[in-house]
């Protein structure tokens, strides 16, 4: 079987770098074609002398001179603004994998899929922001979209127990974050460094933050039901604090199938990258053995404690550039609160107050959907710039 | 959709009515063609006049009389020794449930496959003792065979998500039964009516003996090597004592899959009835909600407190008459426990000692089988009539 070629979008990240870690542990089955970064260019070099892609891009001017001398003739160039979007359609991969952060992910997942590739997709932005034009195109184009988080990648591995037609819910699992036993009245004084001590996974801040708050379950149901197409009440969420099982289905007959593992990235790259199929594990890999996994537990996440979930069900219902203004409220609120500009009750005030002021815009075209995430990290700037002059924001 | 014709052998038993039971929800999918017992003549003219089959047995000749007087011409009837096979390869039927219990159901399944008929299985012995001409004969017919019980119903739905030979091993799940926590030096002065106590499932007595000492867990361990053509060191055994996850698979890219249900028998034999397909759950089916289940359990099973998982590990290996051997000793062991006659622990020593005893028959015919089987229960019988006569057996 000839290897797969593949080319990552933000290698050198968390996601990009455990991708890699998948390409060393089947050789004979990936090769990595293509690599692209913002600016990181000490690592995209290492990166590039040890896969010898055909195509390497960096984002950063800047560092164009010195990623041009330390690689070989053979890798061709791309700098600038456009290098993750060239590096996505570079014509010699099968898949891209989209391991950016943020809302740059989004163009270039859309040119991948306009140049053919099937896509492994990190970026959660994609989905949260313009999954209706990425879902629509992708079927278009006739390619696949793989989920590459362990919650979704769950989902996608359950839904092989049943057909579409046959799921009534399912069910997204969430470590509900270090603040899940604290009593209400404390919530007001939790510090950034309370908030970044989180127990399972080692993530980057907004992630971190959005795990407290539970927003990221919230973007995690909208993503849910772009990849799977689902409505809101078909998507359930219970906390389950070890994160074993990474989440569930529901079939119409009352069976209900779960997918576990060991909590490493890895896995669920791995998937995304060869499924139907499943390889062994290479040696190295985490396997979780559930014989001594001891206790799980779940339970329903209190709606006064986590009204991120809420809001993101109401951005989802509401569709169109609601679920822009979601994200970007949120990721501008997130900084003020680690920035001590906003307590931790008001990331999610702060998101709802947003979500009021603004007007849908159904069916967004992409530039309708930056201007919404401009316009909603505008407003949440003022709001925190001048917090007594909205009556909403406290 | 016409509706898929069944037979049901054992109708008047727990697994016969829950089969009833699904009927009743799902009337336009199932019809009853044949119904047979052993001799509860008042409920199967009961269920002769609700659901009208072709064909009726009963295998207690007293009873022929009572059967005939109470239905109508249009049901033929058979009677005597042969009955259950006799309705077992009636030719209308689609699907047979073998819902006896005991080494009766071994000769109506393999009738049922001889007459090309779809197998829903509920009897373990068909599996434990002669699996392996059960299966070949199957798969010569080229007919189905369904498991009902809910591990196993369990696996083959988790299947579903990879390939055969992407399986690493399957995990069966057992409750433990209740002495799961008690000293180990208390095993000796439990009562039956102790023993008779099971937390989770409502179950006959034998069963629920051997769910206590998890020989049943033992016997699954070999019916799953059957049905899914997998050796002893791919099945592993965790106790959860909540019984709500049925079982798992571990497929080899370190993905486990889980099934997860209410403990309801009607699920799985309305999935072993219809699968692949997962028709809705109808009315009054139990449906568990996985956001309100709370604390799940897991842990290895204690070797010195369960040594029938070793035996069963033991017969499995040796195969032939071994495993005919392991299930006809242990039935005669349970009886004789409670009649008072053998100690809790006694009834795994038994077990052991003859297996010791015993001149493994490979590739038995069922001939060979059911010499054995007379074999291991005259040695039982023998050892416990005549407890101080035999060194391995105190």
């Amino acid at each position: 079987m000839a290897p797969t070629s593949i080319s990552i979008i933000g290698s050198t990240g968390s996601i990009g770098r455990s991708t890699l870690a998948v390409v060393d542990r089947y050789p004979e089955r990936l090769r990595v074609v293509g690599l692209a970064t913002h600016q990181n260019v000490e690592r995209l070099v290492e990166q590039v002398q040890t896969y010898r892609p055909e195509m390497v891009g960096i984002c950063d001017d800047s560092r164009a001179g010195q990623l041009r001398a330390s690689t070989s003739d053979e890798t061709s160039h791309v700098v600038g603004e456009s290098a993750l979007i060239d590096v996505a359609s570079f014509p010699d991969a099968e898949t891209v994998v989209i391991a950016v952060v943020g809302f740059a992910g989004v163009r270039p997942t859309l040119a991948a899929i306009d140049a053919g590739h099937n896509v492994a997709l990190a970026n959660k932005e994609t989905l949260i922001t313009a999954g209706e034009i990425v879902m629509a195109r992708a079927r278009q184009r006739g390619v696949s979209l793989a989920p590459i988080d362990s919650e979704h990648s769950a989902i996608w591995q359950c839904l092989r127990a049943g057909e579409r037609g046959e799921v009534r819910r399912i069910i997204l699992t969430a470590s509900g974050g270090p603040f899940r036993t604290l009593p209400l009245d404390q919530l007001d004084d939790i510090t950034p460094e309370q908030a970044l001590a989180h127990p399972t996974w080692n993530m980057g801040s907004r992630i971190t933050i959005d795990s407290a708050t539970m927003m990221n379950k919230g973007f995690e149901i909208i993503e849910a039901a772009r990849l799977f197409d689902l409505e809101s009440d078909q998507i359930d969420v219970v906390i389950h604090p070890q994160s074993l099982v990474h989440s569930m289905v529901e079939f119409r007959d009352g069976s209900i199938i779960a997918q576990l593992g060991a909590t490493d990235m890895t896995l669920p790259i791995a998937y995304a990258l060869f499924a139907p199929d499943r390889p062994p594990a290479a040696e190295g890999m985490p396997i979780l053995d559930v014989t001594q996994m001891g206790q799980l537990t779940f339970e329903p996440p209190d709606p006064d404690r986590f009204p991120a979930l809420a809001l993101a069900r109401r951005a989802l219902e509401d569709g169109g550039t609601a679920p822009v203004v979601l994200n970007a409220a949120d990721e501008v609120a997130v900084a003020a609160f680690l920035d001590g500009r906003l307590r931790f009750p008001e990331i999610a005030r702060t998101v709802a107050e947003v979500l009021d002021q603004h007007t849908v815009v159904k069916q967004p075209t992409l530039e309708d959907i930056e201007a919404a995430d401009r316009w909603a990290r505008e407003i949440v700037n003022h709001h925190v710039a001048n917090p007594y002059t909205n009556s909403g924001v406290t």
